[in-house]
């Protein structure tokens, strides 16, 4: 076996889904196996209906026999073979994340929070919002905030400057932590499935705005809150995670706005987990989460 | 304290509901006390948007100074004076249901278990099926069984027969469990807030025919299922009990439909469970249940 | 009725517990609709084993006849009566309440974070630890800091410290949000049912140090956290709230440990808001949470 | 490719485990790429604390170039190198299974239903139990019902007669669906991780007799089931599954024998699901589950 052309530690993810056929698994481990890499992790699926098959598979590069920066070039033949759609990451090399929030401020606190602690593989790059008030909190924090306002007749304004700050700041992923404005289709199909929103409901119940009003009124004893990759169709995104809290005729809407908030601020931040460690593959309007 | 009129270890259950206004906990209390009543447990809840107040109370007969044929009568005025609607219920009277079912036979055999370890006070009075595939199940439990087909344009003829039937046995609350016909206006308007269905999905996602495939081509994460009392619109009445499972990507659309059979039939025991318990009251479009 | 001697928005809430008799609810809603108090929520429980009586009821002040400061003395004669336990609590008064931590912050952030938008209905008067770390977090929110360190051989004058600090504060309600030291049977006696404390386990099981560690190395597929009071036994008090998450083979103790971390802080809160809502009846090593 | 010497519909599922190395799954994966095979779910898991390796991987033998008969010996030099422990079934080829119970119904209840459904491949080859209660059910289902008292002092004589019956019917996998018996070291270790027990607490909480005494005592707001292999050690073998519910200080010490039941049965199904598709590898006290 070769030295190693990368320094110690470092380790890549593949992710890939292309048409099943006999020997995937085989062509891809053989692949790494003879350039002196060790499979950490490895999980696959086949959507039996479709005949797609999905992969994730992440390995250390300290024995590889070639370099990094020769990883993605290495492996496009075999790739071009299976007619694959693809991504490798290396863990040195961390997402740049760009924020966008307005008026509550329980989503970008908590991502903050876990991001200070080291939780996300990350660099935020900046928070946008269309209000001021969380430029303290951003500054608290040392990122860079801007203030973008969104008025009638003017959002195409509005995403013109936001796209190019995002941009400048080579953003991968924008995370929507209650951002209470539609993108529109020219800006969501700039970033397909790298923009993350929240949405306060248990999607598909309560689309559309208002929707612990609605739950309310509905008298339902469960409320729930989806985070999903933003597509041109409103809340119809394919939906990365969910959960639930139970309700009573106790509680008011107050109550439901409040709980819900604990809610929210956990599933967006499992699914900017799940994202940023690259486990995340979309098919169609779904997504296969290797957890 | 004069000697109770009547057999010990009987209870009475007071479900009331009336406009909020000042002393109706203590007028209430004050009339099962004076008359040598013991209160077991009692739960109370205002509306506050539509000031209307809600009540269950339990209480013993043992020491009660009017027999329990007369509780009603003499607890009639109070109610009038406070425009309540209100039901007593005694220890001693059983509730009869009747179950309706089709094909599926998981929701049955649950609630047919239940009962035979007393887990409801209730007589099942009997079963009645489209189908003849449960017969064998309802003889085996001893329980009358009848097959009525619903075929187009009879079922107005089947439902004549079927309201035959519970008349005829003295039927309180019919649960329709996994039963695939719907009821016309006609039949529901007859026992409002007395037909328990079970729907496999988490309402109000999911409305209508198949909600399993519905909710496996969505590619949600979490599937439901809801008990609900039965109205004249489809799928919108009341909500008395949902609940939830985590699903992944790994989930076929068969299993779906497994994992939900274990969903579906826990749900409606427990609506069926506080029905019978009488611990529902219906507030327009909602429940509140003491619990 | 007479005309209030309150200012208007006040309530009252009586949490009582006694031997239980017939008649105690008719007798307390009777005080309070004498007086032009209205009921808004009344819960009450009877231990049938025990033959204990609990409740919990509020009450509008509005039209009530006698003075806030007047309904202690008015109700003393009928809590003698009943030999009952009892506490009026005012809406006006918020509890005081201390927070000691060493040096994890996420308790602690989360309760500042809950405070700042109005969760809880009280005063943070102090917060102190044996570590300077979260000096500036104090700052940020502008709460007293101080820092007591606890050494072998000195915990005793360390608590005298701690004592004094909160007697100075008048402070009712201590929280122990991921303290590392064990308080001596002198503190805690001083305290009772007033101090939550927040274990990293699912109590009973992994009593004690680390255990993360222990449920690692067991094996289990479930993590929990539990918030009790704080008693003369270690880990042993009363039991306020438990939650729970599901854990995997793939799991390292460093995700237990993370995981847990959001385990830990929302099942402190919910006990923290319990608690100041007056919610709480401790029954022997038992709580009777009326939620 | 040669043609299959192999029925249509065959699959293959190799369970292992080894100490880790690189090209494991290359190597495995080669195998059964080379053979013709097609692989429909791989699972890999590395114990980094331990360095030791555990694969769950399935494959479909319809274009295998040898026959399933001949499986185990082409494989066999493989693991060798590897020093590997492991397993392949056929799905062809269904557990024999043995049902213990005493007097409880509802586990054994559960999985007979479940069985008739199909969710379970195997064969329930026979009941044993020290009651008569169960014959009924058992005749009901078809299938040989023996009983065996266990008196005091005869434990051994009672046991030999229950391998007798294992033995003689092939039996795999034993499950004690509230068996209340325990079972003795020389009979556990006949079976290493092949007994599955139903533990009607949340191990390791409330280990021993009366678990649900001990939880109502303790005053616990959660109660859980745990189902794990039997060892020669009390309560103590790896886990496979545990789930919990909430309850109330409102539930009695019979709500939550009742309440658990449900708890109980709906655990033990799903180890035993998982236990016959050939999704766990032991892992000294622990297991990994390949879900």
């Amino acid at each position: 076996m070769t030295a190693s052309m990368n320094p110690p530690g470092i380790t890549a993810v593949l992710l890939l889904s292309c048409p099943d056929r006999a020997g995937l698994v085989a062509r891809i481990a053989q692949f790494i196996y003879e350039r002196g890499g060790n499979i950490l992790d490895l999980d696959e699926h086949v959507d039996v209906r479709d005949h797609h098959f999905f992969l994730r598979v992440s390995w250390s590069l300290d024995r590889f026999s070639i370099p990094a920066a020769g990883l993605e070039e290495a492996f496009a033949p075999l790739a071009l073979e299976f007619s694959a759609v693809w991504k490798i990451s290396l863990s040195g090399r961390r997402d740049r994340v760009a924020i966008f929030v307005s008026k509550y401020d329980h989503c970008l606190r908590e991502l903050l929070w876990r991001h200070s602690l080291g939780e996300f593989e990350i660099d935020i790059s900046l928070i946008i919002s269309n209000h001021s008030d969380m430029a303290p909190l951003a500054a608290h924090h040392g990122i860079p905030f801007h203030v973008i306002p969104v008025t009638p007749g003017e959002k195409a304004e509005a995403e013109r400057l936001q796209i190019g700050l995002c941009e400048a700041a080579g953003i991968d992923t924008i995370v929507l932590a209650r951002y209470m404005q539609v993108l529109s289709p020219q800006f969501t199909l700039r970033y397909p499935s790298r923009i993350i929103n929240i949405h306060h409901s248990f999607l598909p119940a309560f689309v559309g705005g208002n929707p612990y009003r609605q739950a309310y009124e509905r008298g339902v004893k469960i409320i729930g809150a989806t985070s999903h990759y933003v597509t041109d169709e409103l809340d119809e995104g394919p939906i990365i995670e969910q959960d639930i809290i139970r309700i009573t005729h106790r509680d008011t809407l107050e109550d439901l706005v409040r709980r819900g908030r604990d809610l929210e601020r956990m599933v967006l931040s499992r699914a900017l987990g799940l994202h940023c460690e690259h486990r995340i593959l979309v098919n169609g309007r779904k997504t296969v989460i290797f957890g």
